[in-house]
Formats: C-alpha cells, structure tokens, sequence
C-alpha cells in the first residue's frame, strides 16, 4: 500500500528521525526493535535473512524497484525534501526500510554453530568495543567476504544493524553469525570453554607474527577499539598476542600502525588461509 | 609571527577556504601550488618530509603544541566560530597548516629508486583512477606500513596531498615515494619496460590466487577504481590477473567482494610478506 506523505512531521514517519543522530537513534531503535536499512540491495538482503518489514520510505523515482519487495508492506511515499526533512540528511540511495530486528542468539549457540550453514565455527572473530559502525560495518564485510565463521561482540561494540554499519556491511551484517557477550569480564573464559584458541591482535614488536602463529583447531581472533586496540585484561586472557609485521622504515618513519579495517583484513586473511 | 584574525572573510586565511569543496580545492591548490594539513602530528611529518609552510591556522587552545614547528611561520589565530566559517566544517584537530607542494618526481625517477631510502624499489603499487580521498589515503598508509617500496598513480587518479587523503594516511603520504603517469594508455608499458611484473588484482573468480602467483624480483600490484575496478585496457595489459580467495558460502548470500581499502591491505600484505 503506497501512501503519499507531504509532511516530514507526520508521525507515521518517526522510524526514520534523524538517522544520523546516534545517542537518539540507539535509545529509540533499543526501545521500538528496529533498525534502518539503506539501499535496495541492502534491503532485499535484510528481508532474505528474515527481517520482518515494518514500512518503506522512499521517493518517487525509487519506487519501482522494490515492487516485489513491498507488495504487502506500507510504503510512504515522499519527495525528496520530505525525505531530507525526515532523516537529517540527503539519501542517495533513494529507499529506507524500516526493520523489525531478530532477538541475537546467546554466545554459547553462535559457538555451537547452531542454524549455522556451515557447522561449528573454526574461525571466529571477537570485537572489544569498537566504536565507529562504519569500521564493524566494514569488519563484518571483511570477515563475510573471506570465510570467517561467527563474529562475537563485547558488550559494548557498536551495533551491528545501525543504519552505517549494515551500510558499510553491504548486508554482510545478515550474512555471518554473530552474538553479543553479555559479561566483557568472563567473555573471554567462555570461548575459551568452548575449545577455542585466543589470539590476540597488537601493535606490539614482540608478539608472534601472524603467519608463525601456530594455529589450533578453533581460533578466536581478538581486535580491539580504534584507539586504543584490546584492554589489558583481555590481552591477559589471550592464549598469544600476535601481529602484523610492519616496515620497519616505515616505523622510522612514523608510519607505525594500520587502521583496524585494515588490520582486520589482513588478519582474517591470513587465518582463514592457513586452512 | 601569530596574528590574531577576527573575520573569516579575510583575504590572508584565503588558502584555507572551504576545504570541503573539492572542485573548488583542486583548481585553487593547482594553480596555487599548495595543500593543507591538518592536526599537529600531519603537520610535522610534512615539515619533516621538506614542505615549506605558507601559514598556519590554529585557535587558541593548540597554540602552544606547535611552537616549535611555527617559530618563523606565520600563525593566523581564530576562533573556531571564524575557524568553522573559512574552512566549511569543525575542525576538531585544532591545526591546520598550508604548505607548498614539491614538484612530483618522474615516474622513472621513482621506478629507479632515486631519493628512496632502500634503493630501487622491488614492490610497488599502481592506483587506476580511485575518485575517494579518504581511499587513497588508507592505501597510502597500509602500503607505506607493510613495507610496499613505491606508489605510481594513474593520470586522474585522485590527489594524495588533498586534505583528507594527508588525513586519513596519517601522514604515510610524506613517507613513501610516488609518483604520477603523463600517459594512461602507454604508462603500464613504462613500469613493464623497467622490469615490473605486472599483476592485475580483480574480483574474476578465474584469477589466479594471489599466495600461488609466481612472482618475479620486481612486482607491480595494479588496483582499480572503487566502483568499476580496472578498466579492460590496464587489465589486457597486465601480466597476471590475480584474486583474494573469497568464501563460497559468502558469494551464495552475495556478499562477493571487498572494498578497495581491505583488498589492497591483504594484496599488499601477501606481496610484502612472499619476500
């Protein structure tokens, strides 16, 4: 049903305030059980991983493409002021759903490979508190993209199904399991339990490069914040801390570091094809 | 020298006008011969690496942190409300400083090795027309860390010195030699000539996979633009197309590629680590 709205107040829209506003976003998507997808690419993903479709947003031009799609959902139907009006910012893509999202399994069954298509994870990655969404949007890309089996969240990383991180995932966010711990403090003891292997990703010369790490049946690969990379505690709870080696004239130089994203390819790379 | 400016219309903050606009910037910083960098620690490795200052734009909280690097230096001092209306955005690293641009080495000067550090460079990459700044400057950062020897940019690829590519290299564009082709049609002749296998990185699945390439004493890792890749002219000149091995299952739920930040990270990790 496509229904016309001239008014960036109507509420009828209030899915879709201020998209870029991440203290309101997080409280109203916490709150109502929603998330925001971006694209039609990225919305024909979110509906083919089970995510039932509250309404669409979209512009004239736009409409026609998600026809199959939107068949029994409400669309609003805006121009492209109103959609500007609505979101805070210009959408390029020209459509936004509104997504219900899916309670996250518990660690323990994303572990056990639970509706897993590939059996239990061998190769996991673990993320402490990234903050940026556009950097796990890209991790979770990274990771779908080169074989990785599960991703496992600290409590307080930057959520998966924001607007930019399902964005930046092209949809990956739909395509690789993942969990969200519950305890940053015991987290790590209870992938452990399960028979994984912790390695530990750092900066640090001394650590084991990555490619003479010997590897165990099940890894964990841990990546840390932006800025701060893994805490101490979990650098403590990891079984080897390892690293990418570095230029050492680029070191002279300054240039002494990769960006996480970037950290996190090369990792998951190199973990994935050593088998 | 710090002179106090109270309007943001003043001609002498004219280098540091609207410094979102890039038609704007590339004309102005073209014919003017200067780019800007932005934050204390940018700012010293482009001192470091020979750029002469043209002037310095600060607020009063980051003075101080730039003494030393400023002593003969016009300093232009703003608040951030005359800081925001020049430059089109908060500045939150609190520096910006113009600097001259040197004149780019020869594309044989830079194949040759002349003013490397470590002699005639082994392994470089070529950029084929990327249109995002940010890209190539997280290209610059991740080749300069893991030890790539040189960088050759096609005739439009996109500049390194503008603002947000210096930004987001942290600098690593001051650290490893480039350069840019006169010529997009004949410029892979010229690498080829100089002895550089060239390899080709695409996302064809009939690629060979870049840990099995053989790889001769000088290899060229050529990278495409973001949305089309390389053109078919620089990939029939190639000597090798090669791929990053992508996971099965992720290609059956479409997510089939990565960005060209993540693949250059892993291609030039590969190539560096293979000796």
């Amino acid at each position: 049903m496509v229904i016309p709205v001239e008014d960036a107040a109507d509420p009828r829209l209030a899915d879709y305030t201020r998209l870029r506003d991440v203290d309101l976003r997080k409280s109203m998507e916490g709150a109502q059980g929603l998330f925001v997808a971006e694209g039609e690419k990225v919305i024909r993903r979110a509906v083919g991983a089970g995510h039932p479709v509250r309404s669409v947003l979209t512009t004239a031009k736009w409409l026609g493409q998600l026809a199959d799609v939107t068949r029994d959902v409400t669309v609003y139907l805006v121009s492209d002021e109103v959609m500007e009006g609505v979101t805070g910012f210009q959408v390029h893509r020209g459509a936004l759903a509104s997504m219900e999202r899916l309670p996250l399994p518990p660690v323990p069954e994303v572990l056990a490979g639970k509706d897993s298509r590939t059996g239990p994870p061998r190769r996991i990655v673990v993320l402490e508190d990234l903050v940026d969404h556009g950097n796990v949007g890209a991790i979770f890309r990274c990771a779908a993209a080169l074989g990785v089996d599960a991703i496992v969240l600290s409590p307080r990383c930057a959520d998966p199904l924001y607007r930019r991180s399902v964005k930046v995932s092209m949809g990956a966010v739909f395509a690789i399991p993942y969990a969200r711990m519950t305890d940053w403090h015991d987290g790590l003891a209870e992938i452990r339990a399960a028979g994984f292997q912790l390695l530990a990703l750092t900066p640090d010369r001394h650590a084991t490069a990555l490619g003479d790490a010997p590897l165990k049946e099940r890894v964990a690969l841990m990546l840390g914040s932006e800025g701060d990379g893994l805490s101490s505690h979990w650098l403590h709870e990891a079984d080897l801390p390892v690293r990418i080696p570095m230029s050492e004239t680029a070191m002279d130089l300054g240039v002494d570091s990769l960006n996480v994203v970037a950290a996190a390819a090369i990792a998951c790379h190199s973990l994935v094809a050593r088998g």
